[in-house]
Order: C-alpha cells, then sequence, then structure tokens
C-alpha cells in the first residue's frame, strides 16, 4: 500500500475495510509476530519518509536558560500512576503530581490529609478489602487528564484524571497542582475514557467503565451473556456521581459537543465477548451517542434505577437516551474539532476514520435520519489508526500505530471525496518512532486551538535512546504544525507511560506559590488544633490525650519549632507541621529516620502524619528539602522511652 | 565582598575564616530570613555576573530527534527514592529505576522478586517494626549514586546508592538497570555519605552514618554524651558490612582515593551536640582518615568488638586506625581530584576550601608530621562553599551555596597562594540558579576526568520555570567547560530532589534490551514451577494446594496464556507470568483490576505477585503496558466463588 494507492472510502467502498488492516493486526494474535515486528512491516511497506527533512519555515523551540515556556503540558504519568506537568516546546518534566501512586518525597498516600483523599471516596467494600490487605495503598493506571472548560475553552480550575486499574477518577486543583478528590466509580469496573463537558462549563465528567463484568459483581452469576457496563456522568463540583447509562457492549474512549448537548463513546467490543476472538468478530462495532437533556429529564422524572446511590438509565439499544451508529472494526479514538461541527473516530483495525456532523444528532434522535446518515466522511488513511488532533485551520492529524506515522489531512477535502469527487484529503504522512497512541495539538481539544504544535507519544522507543536494559523508555516527539509540513523537532523519553497529554496556553494557568493559611486541605488539623487550644503557626507543643500524643511544630528555615520531644513505646504520635516560611520554593520536610515516614510541608502549609512509636529510643527526624545552608543540620530528637516490661 | 577583595587565605590568615561566612548563614537561624531571602541578599552583595554571555568557543549540546547522548547521566532522585538514567548533554530522563520508593508502574514494592530483595537485608528489628505497621514500605532518601571502578575508572557493573531515610544502602545491576540488594546498616543511623573504593577495584563501599545515636538504641540510655556513629565499609561484591569504624563526632560525606590505601570523610558536628547551636558552635571541625590496611589487619587480627555481627575498631582520636585533620567551620564535600594526589574540603559555614595532598598521609599516620601538615592550599573562595568538581586539566569547581554560584579556580596557583606567593587561584565565578548544592563534571569523579560539561544541581529555581504552584522544581544547570570560560547552556527541571549525580561516558555502559532466561531475580519462581512440574515458558497452568493456588501464564502479544481461571474467595493466589516475546522495547504488564495489583514483565523476564482472592466475582486482568494493536483486548478474567456462608 503506497501512500499513492490511499484513495478516500465511503460507505460504498466498505470492501477496502477490515480487510488489509485487520489481517496485519490479527497476525500478531498468533503470536508469530509482536508489536516490534509489525513496526518493521509496516515501515518496509511504506517506505522511509522523507518529511523530517522538510524545509517547513519552523518556530523556535529551544527554550533557553532562565526563559519560560509557551504552554504547559499534562501529561499523563500512565501506569506510574501519577499525572506530570510539562513545558512547551521544551518539552522538560517541570513537576509530578501525584496522584494514584505513592509518593516517598511529598508523603502522598502517607500524610493524614492525602490519606483521607484518597480514602473517603472509596466504596465500603473496597475500604474494607484494603483493610483486609493490611495496607491502604492501590496502584493507578492514569490515563486521560483534562482540564475544565467555561465555554467551550480551558478555566484554568481544575484538571480531571481517571484511573483504569481501580476504577476512579480524581479531580487536581489546578491553583495549588495538588489532588482534592478521588471517587471510585460504583456499579462499573476500569474507568477508562474521560472527557469533560465543554460547554457551557464544566459540569460533567464523562468517564467510560471499559470492561463488562456481572452487576451486582458478586460471584452469584457470573454468565457472561449478563455482563454489562455504565457510561457515568459525574458532577465535576460535589465530585458526585450524577447519573448512569447502562449501555451495550463495552466502553472505550469518550468524548462530549461544545453545545453542551451530546456526549459519545467508542465500542470495540459491541459483541459483548470476553475473548479476544470474540472481541474481534464482528466488521463493524459503533459509538454510541449520548443525549443530556432527555437522559436528565429521565433522572429529575426517577424513571431511573438506582444502583448504590447512583440513577442509572437503561441506554441500551432501542432507547430514547442514546444512539448506536455504526463504525467500522473496533474504533477507538474519538475527537471534536475545534470547529464544533466534527467529530472523528478513529478505525484502529480499519484503516479509516470516520466523520460525524454534529449538527444532524437533532434528527438522529428526532428518528428523521438513520444512524449512518450523521457520517459525512471516512477517509482511508493508513493502518491502525487510533486518535485525531486538530490544527483550527481545517486539518486533521491522526496517528498510526501500525505505520508508526502521523497523518495529515484536510477534513473538507474528505467530505468532499466522501461525496465522490475524485479528490485526496491526504496532505502528508509523517515517521514517528515508533507505534504512537495519543497526539494532542496546542490548544487542539478547545475552540481556541491554535495550529502551532503537536505531541506525539509513542508506545516503542526501541533506538531512540542511549540503551538502557530491558526496560526502555517510550517517546514523546514534539511537532511543528505551523507550517504548511509537519516537521519533528524533538524525542521525549518518558517513563511509563505517555498515555495521553493535553497542550494548555500558559495564559489559562495561574497557580499559587504560596499556601493559603485557609486553605480546607488540613481543615482536620485546624479542627483538632482548636480542640487543644493549640495556635498551627506559633506555637510548638505536646499534647497528651491518652495513649494519643500530639505534637505540634512550626517550620522556619532552619528550625523546627520543637529540637525534641518524648513519647512512651506504643503511644498513637500524630505530627503536626506549620511551614511558617512565606519565600517561593521555601519547601521544608519531615522524615522520621527508620520509621518510613516522610512528608512535604510547603510554604504556610500545615500536614500531619499519625504512626505508632514502637521504636524505643532516640530517633532523628531532619528537614529533607533542600532550605538552607544549615538545611543538613536542621533536625531534631523523638525519643521514645521503652514500654515496661 | 567582591572579587577582587578574594585573596587567598593561608593557616595564617585563619581571622578571616568563620566569620563572614557564618555570620551570613547564622542570620538564618534567628528565623527572620529563609533560604529564599539569603539567595537574594549574596547576589546582591556580588552583582550580576556577566558570564553566561560568554564568548566561549562552546560543544553542540543540543540532541536532535534519534541522535543519541554521548553520557549516561545516573541522577539522584533524592527523596522520591528512585534513581534517574538521564542522557547528557540533552538531559533528558531516559529511565527510574525504582529503590527506595514503590512503582505503581513496575510493580517494585509489590512482586514476590522485588519484596524480596527490598526485605531480606533488613534486620530483624525492622521487619518486625513493618509488619506491625501493616505494611512492607519504608520511604527513601536516595543521596549519592556511584559506579563500581576498576584501577580507578568505571567498569559498568554496579550502580550503589544510599538511604539517609531508613539506613540502607542498596546495588543496581547496571546490566539490566534493576536493583538486585538491599541492606539496612546496622549499629548506625541514617546512611549520608557514600563513595566507591577506586582502586584496585570496587571493593569497598564505604559509607557514613550522620546521626549520632546511643549504641545500642533501645531507649534505655539516652544521655547525649554517649550518642556516637560508625564509618561503615560494605563488601561489595557480597553486600555484606565487612567492617566498622566508631569515631568522634558525626560523619557527613565520604571519599576514596586512588591507590587503595584511604578513605575519607567530613564532620560538621565535631561537637557532638544535639541542637543547631551547638553542632556550630566551634570554629573549626574536621575530616577524619581512615587507613584502610590498619583496619583491615586488625580486623583479621580480631581486634574488635563485635556488633550485631559487624566487627567494629575503636577509631576516636588517639587510635591507630584514623587522623583528624582540623577544617574550618563545618565542611561538607570532599573530593579526589583526577592527578590522584589532591583531595578538597569544602568548608560550607567557612568560605575556603582546603586542599589535602594524598601523598603526606603515610608520614601522617607514622606521626612524622603533624594533621595541618596534610594541608596544602586553602583558597577562599566564597559563601557556602559545598562540593568541588574538575576537568582533568588542573582546574577546580566549586558551588556556592549562599553565593548561588559555581567558581572555577586553579588548584596550582591556590597551592602557590597558599605559600605565600601573589597569585589569585580563582578563574572564574559564574551565576547558577539558585543555591547549588552538589556538582559533577563529565567522568570528573575517575582518574579520565575528560573536561566537557559539568552538572551543578540547584536546590531552588523560582522563577526559572513556568510557576507549577507551591511546590516548584530543582534546576539541574549544564554548563560547558570545555573552553576557558564555563558557558551555562540549559536549565533542567527536576522533581524531589537532585541531589547528586554521576556523568559516565556511553563506552563504559552496556545494558541487555532482553532479560536471559537463566537470571537469578526468579529463582524462587523457577524452584517452584519445578516442583509443581510446570514450565514457565510454555505452560499456562493452575495449581491447587490447599487453599495456596499458583497461576502460571506465559505472555505474548496480544494474549495471556490463559483467558480466564477460578479461584475461591480466600485463595492466597500467586501468579507468575513469563513475557515470552524477546523483541527489544516489548514489556508487558499485568493490572488485575480493582485489587491494587500491577507490574511489568520485561522480555523473556518471569515476575510474580501475591495476593489473597477475597473479592467474589468477575475480575479482569489485563496487559497495562501497550505492546501491540489488540493492546487493549489482551486480558482474561479470575473468577472468583464466593465463600459459602
Amino acid at each position: 500500500m503506497s501512500n499513492n494507492e490511499d484513495k478516500p472510502a465511503g460507505m460504498n467502498r466498505r470492501d477496502l475495510l477490515g480487510g488489509t488492516a485487520k489481517a496485519a493486526v490479527m497476525a500478531g494474535v498468533v503470536g508469530a509476530v509482536g508489536g516490534g515486528a509489525a513496526v518493521s512491516a509496516g515501515g518496509s511497506l511504506l517506505g522511509a519518509s522523507p518529511a523530517q527533512a522538510a524545509t517547513a519555515s519552523g518556530q523556535k523551540y529551544e527554550v533557553k536558560p532562565g526563559d519560560l515556556d509557551e504552554y504547559y503540558v499534562f501529561h499523563s504519568g500512565g501506569h506510574s500512576g501519577e499525572l506530570r506537568i510539562l513545558g512547551a516546546p521544551s518539552m522538560r518534566e517541570l513537576h509530578r503530581i501525584p496522584v494514584f501512586n505513592r509518593c516517598s518525597a511529598s508523603g502522598w498516600g502517607q500524610t493524614n490529609e492525602s490519606l483521607k483523599i484518597l480514602t473517603e471516596g472509596l466504596s465500603e467494600e473496597t475500604r474494607k478489602f484494603l483493610a483486609n490487605k493490611g495496607g491502604n495503598w492501590l496502584n493507578g493506571d492514569l490515563h486521560h487528564p483534562h482540564m475544565s472548560f467555561t465555554d467551550g475553552t480551558y478555566d484554568g480550575r481544575y484538571i480531571f484524571v481517571n484511573d483504569k486499574a481501580n476504577t476512579r477518577v480524581a479531580r487536581i486543583r489546578a491553583d495549588i497542582m495538588k489532588v482534592d478528590k478521588v471517587i471510585e466509580i460504583p456499579n462499573v469496573s476500569a474507568i477508562h475514557g474521560l472527557r469533560l463537558q465543554k460547554y457551557p462549563r464544566t459540569g460533567y465528567v464523562f468517564a467510560n467503565a471499559e470492561q463488562i463484568v456481572p452487576m451486582p459483581n458478586d460471584g452469584k452469576n457470573i454468565d457472561p451473556k449478563k455482563y454489562r457496563t455504565h457510561f457515568s456522568a459525574i458532577d465535576g463540583d460535589t465530585m458526585k456521581v450524577a447519573w448512569q447509562v447502562w449501555v451495550d457492549g463495552n466502553l472505550d474512549n469518550t468524548e462530549a459537543d461544545y453545545q453542551g448537548k451530546y456526549a459519545y463513546s467508542t465500542c470495540y467490543n459491541s459483541e459483548a465477548g470476553v475473548t479476544t476472538a470474540e472481541m474481534t468478530a464482528n466488521e463493524q462495532d459503533w459509538i454510541v451517542i449520548f443525549n443530556i437533556k432527555r437522559i436528565e429529564e429521565a433522572v429529575k422524572a426517577g424513571k431511573v434505577q438506582m444502583m448504590n446511590g447512583v440513577p442509572v438509565v437503561d441506554g441500551r439499544k432501542g432507547s430514547p437516551f442514546t444512539r448506536y451508529v455504526p463504525i467500522p472494526n473496533s474504533p477507538h479514538g474519538i475527537n471534536a474539532a475545534p470547529d464544533g461541527i466534527h467529530v472523528t473516530v478513529n478505525g484502529k483495525l480499519s484503516p479509516t476514520v470516520s466523520v460525524m456532523d454534529v449538527r444532524k444528532l437533532d434528527d438522529l434522535f428526532d428518528d428523521k435520519i438513520q444512524p449512518r446518515d450523521v457520517i459525512v466522511a471516512e477517509p482511508k488513511l493508513g493502518l491502525g489508526p487510533l486518535h485525531t488532533a486538530y490544527d483550527g485551520r481545517g486539518n486533521a492529524y491522526t496517528t498510526l500505530f501500525l505505520d508508526s506515522q502521523v497523518v495529515k489531512w484536510n477534513i473538507d477535502k474528505a467530505k468532499r471525496a466522501y461525496k465522490g469527487e475524485k479528490v485526496d484529503p491526504i496532505v502528508q504522512k509523517l515517521d514517528v518512532h515508533y507505534q504512537p497512541g495519543h497526539l494532542h495539538s496546542s490548544m487542539g481539544q478547545t475552540k481556541e486551538a491554535d495550529g502551532k504544535w503537536l505531541i506525539v507519544l509513542n508506545k516503542f522507543s526501541k533506538d531512540r535512546f542511549l540503551n538502557v536494559g530491558p526496560s526502555k523508555p517510550e517517546n514523546d516527539q514534539l511537532i511543528d504544525i505551523s507550517g504548511d509540513e509537519m516537521k519533528l523537532v524533538h524525542d521525549g523519553p518518558t517513563y511509563a507511560e505517555p498515555h495521553d497529554t493535553l497542550i494548555v496556553h500558559r495564559s489559562k494557568v495561574n497557580p499559587k506559590s504560596v499556601f493559603d493559611r485557609n486553605d480546607p486541605m488540613w481543615e482536620d488539623a485546624r479542627k483538632q488544633a482548636k480542640a487543644d487550644g493549640v495556635s498551627l503557626e506559633d506555637d510548638a507543643k505536646v499534647i497528651r490525650d491518652g495513649n494519643k500524643v500530639r505534637v505540634y511544630m512550626w517550620q522556619r528555615a532552619p528550625a523546627f519549632g520543637l529540637e525534641e520531644f518524648t513519647v512512651k513505646q506504643g503511644d498513637e504520635v500524630t505530627i503536626y507541621l506549620t511551614n511558617m516560611d512565606d519565600v517561593d520554593d521555601l519547601t521544608h520536610g519531615f522524615t522520621l529516620t527508620n520509621h518510613g515516614i516522610a512528608m512535604e510541608i510547603g510554604p504556610q502549609q500545615t500536614s500531619s502524619v499519625t504512626f505508632v512509636a514502637e521504636r524505643p529510643g532516640v530517633h532523628w527526624y531532619y528537614c529533607q528539602w533542600f532550605c538552607h545552608a544549615l538545611h543538613m543540620e536542621m533536625g531534631g530528637r523523638m525519643i521514645v522511652e521503652p514500654r515496661a516490661v
């Protein structure tokens, strides 16, 4: 298959779909070739692309020492469980936000403040499960970061992320870049796709549960014919699940419109199969379209089944709440264009991308047209289309996983070709390295798409970096899309995994440098201090309350409020630390040696940690966040009197 | 204080020491100004440096897409607990090696293989402490990465690292870039300084315990007058503590010579104080020099006290094993020059760096000369000297924490000045941003120092990057030192914390891309499979053994050996997974949804995890490490039959 042979494919050319691409993909199933071999095959079929040496005028991509990046990049940490903040175009990692992971530096998963956030949104059953396990830790598989919207563009309030591994959604406050809510989504398993309501505001956080399971999943009925999943709408302000929709098939990625009327999800397992062979049996799967107004009315009218406190509407085929639009073979990504009109659905096992016109959806729900009538183009782009991004100038950029390429194509030309005109929508194919998944253009998921930069997240790097052993980095590539041709300017190695990303102009984000002493994060500490008659800001005191001991200390570089305190072996000790420095970047820490305890305390922050003092003797605590020339001397002693024998 | 006033200071100018610098530093103790204010103060005193715009010819520092870096950088993750691999000069993070942290992506701290490594080297007492705590997790504060030596240069076998927080030392196999040993060091608290024997090979891993504590530390004697610490020598091959030396004062950083005869440690708390005021009382502290041969002979002759299985020699003042050399005010870093002769000791609270000539040490131990006679230069460089690096051309580069500068100076000129000659050893001062700690030059801690690059690890970044909230990155700056003048070429933001680093030429490192099936890492799995009559490579089987269930599965993209298996609620389940793909970079994963379980399985690797199946129902497992176009479909179901009520 060469570029020249790539002619646009309409519904009248369905004979081309599901053939070549699916055969190439399924070859892997028998185990003869892995993903690696598939790359070489795709590459050699297409030949080398000369695009990297293109002479596009190009933007400046070096960010000199001391210069600031133009964009924040909110970068999924994948199964590392964290969210990362990068700068673009430098592609430097500026910060890590622990979310579904445990962080040794910040104490995330250990401080009382973080444990409250991480556990209060879990189900009773999961909390019991964790208690039985003897811990409070769940790994995470963080897939999709998205910033809250107002009127179709980012508003800098929150970033929402999902955890596929343990069926959770988390919210990050963009004013301090810390998580403030984590909830487990009931009645479903494995939240994969996540997108936000764009208009009038977020509003809803839409979340797809990918896996089909029995419901209730209590082991009493395990017949695969009864497995199901739900689409969830979470209220982004309260972080409560507003409603769910029971659908046919499974749910993969999701998207919302620019009008506040519809959301859509892809389904790669319309077969509701439980083996790979069953899941890939059909030549077509579908997207399901959700009519938000009709669902809200049903919820309001109580036409729902209540399940674990959540109103669930029945959105299976034939319901008024949904429409199912057939899409060639196992569609994956779904992406709304910044024009507010077009939505692309990426074929994965089909070489096509299907383009939907959202202006037709009212008619579809009113049964004036057929489901496939909403499709206005279906260009055949190459092998393994997964996701599409936009430049705001009418062009789309689609990753081809098997071909290891990004293809730039024109939406209008694709529509004309679909109508039968002899026009090639493909503008350029650029080799990427290797096997790209998500991609994202600057501001490209908003109405303010600016067409400057494209980040392509490649799952394999192979030979692109110094060899670091069997576990190799992925590769985030930065592409200049400001000119007529795409130009690759940077290879960015990444630790597991570059799942999805978000490029936000710096004008949209405005974090604080110093905490507000009234921040709600440490409300419990504030209450306890008040009850103990202690000022968090000024006091350094030890309060004994039976075998519970509360130690209050301020920190000012290079000193702790207390240079020693004494407890008894077996005491339950809570340490409250308040960093009274108010200088930008002057973070302190608290590490209690040989106790597995460490946490950060940012400028003007209060953090606390609770443990049982079970090691008699003298144990030093120290500031592990370098703060001062006398940082090494900044410490104190916890003296634990031995239990009487 | 201006540059012109910086005249070399010999012992006859001790009136200059401990005055200005200490006053500037101690101002912070009263809490009036933090580290941040100190920066501004230092900066305004010195004025802006024009060095960044220097016209030094300069090396190429852009690494184009697809090009490889020339150097591996092994980069401390500080209190994040991990080790990082960067490439230089691109300064891109190529990999993270979990060490003292818990990693959601790789399963470090969760797989049976990693738990064995993390726990078998702990003391009985610590294991009991962790069991009582209901977990197996200890945070880490990883300070100093160093690669094993043969004949004074890196040999690519191992990287050793220390954990200050929980008194541990770990070894990383450089062939696969994974930890294979973690040990807790007995009889001491808080391993801070760590360096390796350079000649004839590593050999010893020298480790400084920073904190002074009662020994035994059981709470029965808490009198600060009895606190002590030990210097430890670990056998790098066996990872057993070979011997310890009881010293006066505390221990900070350490270093070894190029002759295999001596090791040295700085002490900032010769006062053996327990408060900051006590620790900083004296105008002088010291370095302690260890005579390895004499110590080994004493150990061999049994002239030791055995403590928890470790031979301890008494190296306090007056012993034949050590010499104490007075050094101005609270010395911190200690660095052997690549000439094999000179060792610099950085004054921290003194503006001086003391230069020792190691050829004088035999005479010192034979009492032919006085301790201070080993000092051959003591240039006054600026405020807050912490660490020194070398270019192999006779120049040294010292970080000035308070001045936020790196100063380049000439060792020979400093020696001449110390003898009274009117010569200024200072070549150049370069502003860095801000408050530098460690610095490292390419191959600079070996006899093959090549004088090309310098990485300076700054504790504060303040305004150098986009604002990411109260918790800001540190800043690793890359400086071209190949010309006559230092030239700053890159600002590198880092998550907690850029503690120390190591720049190794790529010719020294040669990792594997695919595991050897005989790798010792999964020896236990191999034995268990043999006992169960199972082939790890070919079988997909479930073995029941009472309420213990062992599930064996291979993986080949995009399939697991088993698409389902069934267990009973309450079973203790162990999953053994073997990745049979042998393509570079084709890592698989195993995530068990809603069970807090995830791990990586590299090409040709076996990994295992054990848990109790306490959730009845249908639970999907999936591959979380993107591997194939059908990666999303790569999964299976664990069916848990409910416990009979």
